[in-house]
């Protein structure tokens, strides 16, 4: 519970906008991932930078912690304020404040959401390419550094957050990065911010590179006998320097789901779906390279799907895929887990962990951009059976531990939260220690999300 | 001088490794840019990781200062040892460790040059492609956050380094990033180090990003009336998503230079140099579609480089600008700076700063690498003349300005080094306390690079 003393300050500056409400903190209490909910203390709304520094140098005054939120589409737990304390709900903070064309750039407020700025980008000719599937804050996504299915061609957040305003711990307002698309001037504080989580500062303004939309569109499908034909047609449509903007792999126990869920009627075979941006010559061009390359790992003829309608449906098939996953056994809740690798392990890595999954008796479709070497798993559990639960908790961190062991990471793009912590030494040895002594310089107090990423002092 | 006790100790690790040669140490006082030279006490040539832990914690010991050094081509004057100390010349640690081709990486100790790297991957099909003129060492490539003529396609080292291993000021060995291509976990203290200019850690080991190399290549030169059309034309092809490799500017002054230096026969116009990469009918089509914004701009035609021959000789003429500008004024010494805009304010800082050239009479040849509005100026001038060298260091100083009014930074990719510093709490006000903050917590006593980059305690 807030003290009566705080609550009266942050209301000098909040208004009404600070929330008690049950509702609103059980809201912020949780995101999507398969955890404990913790309530908040009191959800705040600030709607200006200015706010934000205000509230976080009282948080400092009274040592309470502060957890920005975007919408709560987090997939390892980074918004529950496992330590209590003040929810910072960043979604009045929406405001799309400029966009240049000839730069290819915009300027937005945190709380401005994916499909928001794609709406709003329209008739410029130009979009914003990460996609992480949900309808993330933009704010969300840099604080998590997240990506999706065209980060292959067009890279994660890390790459495309050229600037940002953030307010750190102590009040202090910074801005890291800048306009020019290319700066060796000082250090990164950029990338040393993105993919922080909510622990270092809070982001309070982004400058977002943007791209030319393509003149054509292209994609299909393509199926394959074995997983490793569709995992080599990825390696050697990479190598041949093919510019896929999507290349994504589907396993057949996740196909299954997809034809449950869509009605698609595709073979229920290990898939790769592709999309191909250019012009019209380029995309046919590509296809038909790719079209090669398949054809030579004992894959089926690509599958067009010609018109947007047909695109559409088969981009929706894959976006789905966490429904379409649920459908193969009804009533169950999805236990969600990502990992990354090098491409030349993906095969072996997916095939020691179907048969992990094989062996535990669990049911846990595969989705994965290929080309990253990044793949999901939705481990399908009965929310009800608390033994299901951990072993689908002991099979990712099984899945974490394999990726480590073939040189990559335990999230490619989920990122730490709560539930990759435990995996941080493991991956990064003394450099975890770094991070803490970054964050402990950063945040001496440790009020901004503690509990989360760095280790902590005893 | 070293201090006869830290001497004995430094040669129980490095044996005659360690030299007090005065040519050793001349060679050791300078980089590339226009700067008064400083001795450092000794030159250490160490060979292995721990040897560099070794020498960190004994130099920590006795409070003397480190400067990584690789081959000495940096601008700036990074390696120069300002406060003394020891300068640590990481060339013997060249050893190519790895290329894994599958997942287009390379693992290489920090002293391996670009053009080693180039040449030992020929075979593989398969190459690094941040290119900054000189044959730089990666590890110096990765300390400045190095770019070059090809960034606009293929990034710059802060996109190309996928993971690195560093020795921190205390000794502490740590390794950032790895081999996946993409990572959500944790800090990214890999960009953190990347253009941290051995002022946080000296890097030891670097993963590289290499890409398949084009299976055609196609490259010419496009000669235009006006600067605004030049620039208007990279603009456009940027906005259609052309993906060309090189798009690079080069006014009439240089152009001048070229002629003198090369022979060419070029016009004497503001020029686009470009390289397109891809196939054969998509190089063709990129080259196609370029001519057509170049005809709309008051572009000449488009004057193909065909053969592999013509196409070296144009890159050549490109590559020697530096001294091709010098061909206008033999006897003359370069000054070099750089800067970097949003591309929209691209020619009113190139049209302000060649009228600021020759308000002062100065003469100073102008390339650019337009597609990601960086250009540099090579300020001609006598070095026996103290007060040319004033002026010239004043023109670069208003165009660092000039850069940060229009939204840009003082360096698109030569970095801070010593003259850049000035400029660093203009461009990033109360970040740049920040970057000090992270400094004295890496190294608090301030013995890795002294005086560079970060602000120091009073």
């Amino acid at each position: 519970m807030l003290a009566t003393a705080l609550e009266t300050r942050l209301r000098e500056v909040l208004g009404n906008r600070l929330s008690l409400n049950r509702a609103e903190r059980d809201r912020h209490s949780r995101d999507e991932a398969y955890m404990t909910p913790v309530l908040p203390d009191a959800v705040a709304f600030p709607e200006t930078t200015e706010e934000v520094s205000a509230i976080l140098q009282l948080l400092g005054e009274y040592r309470v912690p502060v957890v920005p939120f975007g919408v709560g589409t987090s997939l390892e737990g980074h918004v529950i304020p496992v330590r209590g304390g003040v929810s910072l709900d960043m979604s009045r903070m929406d405001t799309i404040l400029d966009v240049h064309v000839a730069d290819r750039d915009a300027v937005v407020q945190p709380g401005v959401t994916r499909r928001q700025l794609d709406q709003h980008l329209r008739d410029t000719g130009l979009f914003f390419p990460v996609d992480p599937g949900a309808d993330a804050t933009l704010g969300g996504m840099a604080a998590t550094r997240a990506s999706g299915t065209n980060a292959v061609l067009y890279g994660t957040m890390r790459e495309n957050v050229l600037a940002m305003e953030a307010v750190l711990a102590d009040g202090r307002i910074i801005r890291a990065g800048g306009r020019a698309r290319k700066s060796s001037s000082g250090y990164d504080l950029r990338g040393l911010l993105v993919g922080s989580e909510g622990t270092l500062g809070v982001i309070t303004e982004l400058t977002l590179r943007l791209y030319g939309r393509p003149q054509a569109t292209a994609a299909g499908a393509c199926f394959f006998q074995t997983l490793e034909g569709a995992v080599q047609a990825v390696i050697e449509t990479d190598l041949m320097g093919i510019p896929v903007a999507r290349i994504e792999l589907i396993d057949e126990v996740q196909m299954r789901g997809v034809n449950l869920h869509s009605a698609l009627g595709y073979p229920e075979k290990p898939a790769l779906f592709l999309e191909f941006h250019g012009t019209d010559a380029s995309v046919a061009e590509q296809a038909k390279l790719f079209g090669e390359i398949a054809d030579g790992c004992g894959g089926t003829e690509f599958q067009w799907a010609a018109e947007a309608e047909d695109r559409n449906r088969l981009w929706r098939a894959r976006h789905d895929a966490f429904y379409a996953g649920k459908a193969l056994r009804p009533g169950a809740e999805g236990y969600v887990t990502d990992a990354c690798v090098p491409v030349s392990w993906l095969v072996e890595c997916i095939l020691q962990t179907q048969r992990d999954i094989e062996a535990n008796h669990l049911l846990a479709p595969l989705v994965g951009h290929a080309g990253d070497g990044n793949f999901h798993l939705t481990i399908l559990i009965d929310p009800q059976d608390p033994e299901e639960l951990a072993k689908a908790r002991h099979l990712a961190e099984r899945l974490a531990d394999r990726a480590l062991a073939m040189g990559g990471t335990v999230t490619g793009e989920h990122g730490v939260g709560s539930g990759k912590r435990k995996h941080m030494l493991a991956e990064h040895g003394e450099a975890w220690s770094v991070m803490g002594e970054i964050k402990r310089t950063l945040d001496p107090l440790n009020i901004l999300n503690p509990g989360k990423i760095v280790p902590e002092p005893e």
